[in-house]
């Protein structure tokens, strides 16, 4: 196996490349008891080249909104975010209390406030507390070792922070890769995921910035599922400030390549740590695809099996009942020859070219009480293939949200 | 209101209409300790015109395959369904045994094996067990009273069966339909419902009759979703055997209006059963959709929210989270323009125009906690409307589903 180009930075985040700071205070605007910290601004010293892809929802957060209109421009400096209130669904004043956030957060930083993008999460349906944006704002002071309070700050029901980073070595220059992420309810993207920040200290071409990031986060988070639904303000962003002093990394070039599967490398454990820390979950579920007659079939068969709630309840009981999966592939739309399909549960054959095997079921069963459950499909159709991430149904996850408003 | 043409028929069901028997029996397909009849017949003693809609799955059951491939004769005169078993993903052996049982059928009936129609539910990936299925169909016999038996031998998971019929004048003649139907997990109809079974003794012209019963059931069953997945097995069809008396009913006229009507009034019904026996659930959830862009924009957002597992786990709890809502509306994929749009959950305004409303929450929690919830969105884009039926998620529902087989 080739060494890979790619070191691993423990404990790393969006503050691990040169010239990325951040800092986090908590404002008021989750319950007392919860995690305190709700308000959060990360900053890179120098302007940055920026891309982003954010929720097809038609009932988007004017957060949203507003990031979208503003890296049209392909460039930022900074990104203020709030946890605890989606401003989403509350009329017109969600896009003024938005672009007022991205003012407070300009004049503290000193920039202007096209420059400052925004991201938003938790409650839909009610008002940014602006008077508590205020004031929290002031509280804020940036630092060069803050990326841990980054991504707590962006936390509402996740369990843990979730963070990566990494660096490698391009053109004599040492560029570091930073991210953070939070999930983990409504977690099913549709073009993006809940909110995902990733830094870089490399200077990249702002086209292929875009792209790559696209390509990153469909491979990754977009093939996330935790239940279904699609959030109002999933948004993923990455900043690029050059300050690694590589010549700008441009789209075809063997730079551009390390570059991208610098990006899928650091999405991909996001995007396992988010499955896995779905609301209630206990397992984690990856689920390959592979033989399919085209990558669009890989992607939807491998998406609907990982989403499919009888499914995953039976990754719950650590029950081997293998006709659910070929019910979630059968209704998937994808193209499915029975005759021509095999199904593995962690590596053990149960299903053969279209004849069930007599497999060893305490083997199965004992298999699947691993925090990890492996579901292979192999299509035997073409040449595709896609994995996508999921998690167990849990009565934790019925419990948990019938309970979140009341 | 005019007064409806039909009159419903207490505990009326599939032998209700003239001419029609049934018989069912145990022969051991189900465990020990579930509910007793396993093995069903349903016969017409005249030969009848007959249609059927069927899963979409593309790994469906044999069992459906043989049903599909007769029907398209658009005659058959009797129907044989086992619970227990699904003969599905099990290699060629599945279509020889679907046939093999219809030739058991059609030998004790005296007809031939393509006038029998088969129907099978029940766990997948296990072959039907034709020993038993052999010694069962012996011990059937057939009565004009037999309907509720037909429906209690139909049921899986069902608490209780399913059953509808109503009667109406036609041109001097009465015209009686009937039905039975099951569910009710792996519910969200793809062109079809699970199991549903109609009869009438109403003359109808062959394509007509597939026409109507297509309409009806996508205003019924195929606008319910218990859990999103889409069942292997699922089928609905309709014999018409003519013993009315009446001259057959043609595709635009007065009667073909008449007798569309009276396809629904009986699907309805069922839909809601179905929805309120959805797996763990306590409460039928009916969300309409009014003022869509189009027809299909108005199924879309209809379905998309009573099958939104957040939206779901909300009516759980009773509680008027109506972001959810938002969020599935959002997802859906139908036009949905904020400004436009206004929510109400059980006949209480939460948002209007654009505008969330400061709503008496303790009011829409004690609507939410009668058996039926209502949620109606006003798209405000259109004159197209639809009804989609759920029920809430559970705890229970986790719990069964992740207890199923082993």
């Amino acid at each position: 196996m080739d060494k890979s180009p790619f070191t691993r930075i423990e404990k790393g985040g969006v503050t691990s490349p040169k010239g990325f700071t951040a800092g986090a205070t908590y404002a008021g605007l989750k319950k007392a008891g919860q995690d305190k910290l709700d308000l959060t601004l990360l900053y890179s010293e120098r302007p940055c080249a920026a891309a982003g892809v954010f929720t097809q929802s038609k009932t988007c957060s004017p957060s949203v909104t507003l990031s979208r209109q503003r890296i049209a421009r392909r460039a930022a400096q900074a990104i203020v975010v709030n946890s605890g209130c989606a401003n989403a669904c509350v009329g017109p004043q969600g896009l003024t209390d938005a672009k007022d956030t991205t003012i407070l957060a300009a004049k503290k930083l000193g920039l202007s406030e096209e420059d400052v993008l925004i991201g938003s999460t938790g409650m839909i349906g009610v008002e940014l507390p602006m008077a508590l944006i205020r004031s929290g704002m002031q509280k804020i002071s940036l630092t060069a070792t803050a990326g841990p309070s980054f991504a707590k700050a962006i936390m509402t029901t996740d369990s843990h922070p979730k963070e990566q980073a990494l660096k490698f070595q391009m053109g004599g220059k040492e560029i570091t890769v930073g991210a953070a992420c939070k999930g983990v309810g409504m977690i099913h993207p549709d073009m993006a995921t809940l909110l995902c920040f990733i830094t870089t200290d490399a200077a990249v071409e702002p086209g292929f910035l875009q792209a790559a990031l696209k390509n990153a986060i469909d491979k990754s988070l977009n093939m996330v599922s935790v239940d279904g639904d699609t959030s109002t303000n999933d948004t993923a962003i990455i900043l690029a400030n050059g300050a690694a002093g590589n010549r700008p990394i441009k789209a075809g070039t063997k730079e551009a390549a390390l570059f991208q599967q610098a990006l899928i490398e650091v999405a991909v454990p996001l995007a396992k740590m988010v499955a896995r820390d779905g609301e209630g979950a206990t397992k984690l579920m990856e689920v390959t695809v592979e033989g399919a007659a085209s990558a669009a079939d890989a992607r939807l068969a491998a998406r609907t099996i990982a989403s499919s709630p009888l499914v995953k309840a039976a990754v719950h009981g650590g029950d081997p009942n293998w006709g659910r999966i070929m019910m979630a592939l059968g209704r998937s739309g994808a193209a499915v020859t029975e005759s021509k399909l095999s199904l593995y549960i962690s590596e053990i054959c149960v299903f053969d070219k279209g004849v069930p095997i007599a497999f060893f079921k305490e083997a199965a069963v004992n298999s699947m009480k691993e925090s990890s459950v492996a579901i292979l499909a192999k299509l035997g159709l073409g040449s595709h293939s896609a994995t996508a991430w999921g998690c167990d149904l849990t009565e934790e996850y019925v419990r948990f949200n019938t309970e979140y408003s009341t």
